[in-house]
């Protein structure tokens, strides 16, 4: 008898820990095989640091072959699962469709960037889920400080310096606190801006920053934005998106040619045409991360609707930290429904958030210890190296070359705009027709 | 009265060192403004290095704005330059139109790559003048392994896993002996290509590689290479292109999916349509560099036919070394043209080349001394980093991370087949629409 075949769709947090882990319990004893569209695990967030130009972006890439030994990959983007035949459908890199027969199935599919029905938002705005989106986003701020340089109309050139980061959740944040020092470096190259400090807002209907972490980081993280500059407008979004500016809530048009979108992310879109029971275009499972009615499929990471222990009648949020112990639970849970072991239900407990804000500042909360500046910060890229789970002394000297040396800018002029559309099913690839 | 106005098209090699040496000279005596399609200079000769995924892409750019004090960038592509109104035209990033009047004008637009009337080339090849291209190949590559491991096919795995270089000048030798390596240590960590070791084919129509250097460089260059198994073929070129394959010159078919072009380069068709005294599309000079009958244009670098002076009757080769001291020399006479010292004619001496061959391997002779081996290497390193305007801390210590870390071998997928064509007027750029 062949060992049972499990199939995982998707390499994020969840899908990736699941194959990582299942290949260490099965030495053999089943099949494993990952389906994801790219060739590397991303490692999400540090997406912000890409895009202000600290990292390269291969530096935040595990390369799948290379850590996953006995992992068959396959590169494709899935678009439908019989759950009847047992069978999930792809297209592969060229276009080609392909087929893969499971035994066991894990949707981990993960999640892409959230829609609100605000006008001219999917033409004008750009996501930031993507490593192909943050990028695009590095070029793009770049060229407005150079062409703001090059005009000399001066309303041309205001637009120009403005960006507008819409939701102040953890990317956002992240984002103008790192693309505030970057601009501000390279202002300070461009002397014919003649002292003209690039602007940036972060926007969000919340009252506060971070506004799902607790209150002490809130404050850190405001009082380091608004410290450099950044105008932190709380309670406030935009109701439309134009190709020279926005308009916000309060009524007021902001000249701008940068929207950045860090609205929040949705469940990836194959989850839904499923037939299967969702919460919020999330896939219902039970404790045990299976799915009701069919005991041999798993979902589990951002995908998944996962019954949050600690608080009955609620699921657990959309995070690293749940998807990373998804993945290792279904792994154990696969391994027991074929004889390894005995399936157990999904407990956690909160870690602490680490949140970089760039420069020598960060906010961190380890074990509930509030920390602000260089400890945060040391905590928070200590955080993030023991994360990685691979490219670690890459990540580690970037960050040491950033320490020492100016940064680089310069553009490379890799994506036009409309290969990276917000309203975009799977960001981590280049869209390559129009 | 206002200082003169030295337009300068163009930052390679021969415009970069224009700008950065007269940048020094004038001291305000000259308003100095630079026009390129990019906003760094490119240090080509280790275009290798990125394709085979030793080298970050951004390493090897040095930024204008931050080296070239007193230079103002001006982002654009030349499409016409009016020698009687002295003025020059351009299109800027967002493809508007824009003009720039000048009092001296340094054309050194550089080179693209060479094409040949062999039927399917331009559709199928893919060429290796800039970043994007660069790029595209190291993405390429990779995919092709990758695709290679998941095909059960015999037929299709070998197709994929046989990459075919044309042309055995230094590009050539270098992409292929940068690439056999790349790829083995690829196909390693693939286990289901189960020994298939990827097979490189290095071609050219002369009887030994790197034809125009020394014999003795060739002979170190073609030991190494058919020491990792490279099939290297001279006296032989391609007549035929195909999207599955290419057709030798003996009549032999081999199917590839990869047809990587280093058959040379010629001028930036930018020159030809001047309407100007050219010779194999260089625009033709004087000694002192300047273009007869107009006094106030100057050419200089890949874009220029310069007298050589230790061959009388024949001209300058299209050579990084030459366009570096054509752009000094450009510089002195341009400020010698306003009253700043005196202008001199071109003179030069040969300084030896250096070619890297990847691991421990080059071959150099500086000075006219031969070196193989590791003193080779230690020799073409060391010219690099001399070498390059800057950005030199960054790329030495990517050195001292390929060689004692893996390679990192995933493909970020950026740049679609038709972004970089062979047929393209400006390799720096990515072609956005179809």
């Amino acid at each position: 008898m062949s060992p049972p075949r499990v199939v995982i769709v998707g390499a994020g947090f969840a899908g990736y820990q699941t194959a990582r882990t299942l290949s260490r319990l099965a030495r053999g004893a089943a099949e494993i095989v990952l389906i994801n569209p790219t060739d590397y695990f991303l490692y999400v967030p540090l997406l912000p640091e890409v895009a202000a130009g600290v990292l390269e972006p291969r530096r935040v890439t595990v390369a799948l072959p290379d850590t996953l030994p006995g992992v068959r990959l396959v590169l494709g983007e899935v678009n439908a699962v019989d759950l009847n035949a047992r069978r999930v459908r792809y297209v592969d890199p060229e276009g080609n469709p392909g087929e893969l027969d499971y035994n066991r199935l894990v949707l981990a599919a993960g999640s892409v960037n959230k829609l609100l029905p605000i006008p001219g938002a999917t033409e004008h705005a750009h996501g930031f889920r993507g490593l192909p989106e943050a990028l695009f986003l590095r070029d793009h701020v770049t060229r407005q400080i150079e062409l703001a340089d090059a005009t000399d109309d001066l309303v041309d050139r205001a637009a120009r310096c403005t960006f507008v980061v819409v939701g102040a959740g953890y990317t956002g944040t992240e984002v103008a606190a790192h693309g505030v020092l970057y601009t501000d470096e390279l202002a300070r190259r461009h002397p014919r801006l003649d002292g003209e400090r690039p602007r940036w807002l972060l926007l969000d209907i919340a009252q506060r920053v971070l506004p799902e972490l607790d209150p002490r980081m809130s404050e850190t993280a405001d009082r380091v934005l608004r410290g450099r500059g950044v105008d932190v407008r709380m309670g406030t979004s935009v109701t439309e998106v134009r190709k020279d500016g926005v308009v916000l809530t309060d009524g007021q048009t902001v000249p701008t040619r940068s929207l950045i979108w860090c609205v929040g992310v949705r469940p990836d879109p194959i989850v839904a045409d499923l037939g299967l029971k969702t919460v919020k275009g999330r896939l219902l499972v039970d404790e045990y991360l299976t799915v009701p009615g069919h005991p041999d499929v798993f979902a589990c990471g951002d995908a998944a609707a996962v019954p949050d222990s600690t608080r009955p009648g609620e699921f657990t949020p959309m995070t690293a930290q749940h998807a990373v112990r998804h993945g290792k639970l279904v792994a154990y849970n696969i391994a027991a429904s074929y004889g390894q072991g005995t399936r157990r239900p999904y407990r956690h407990r909160e870690l602490g958030f680490a949140v970089d804000l760039g420069g020598k500042d960060a906010a961190a909360n380890p074990f509930d210890v509030n920390l602000s500046g260089p400890a945060a910060k040391l905590v928070t890229r200590g955080y993030h190296l023991l994360s990685m789970p691979g490219n670690r002394v890459r990540v580690a000297v970037d960050w040491l070359l950033d320490a020492v040396l100016p940064r680089q800018g310069v553009q490379l002029g890799l994506l036009p705009a409309h290969a990276v559309p917000l309203d975009n099913d799977a960001p981590e690839l280049v869209r390559t027709a129009r």
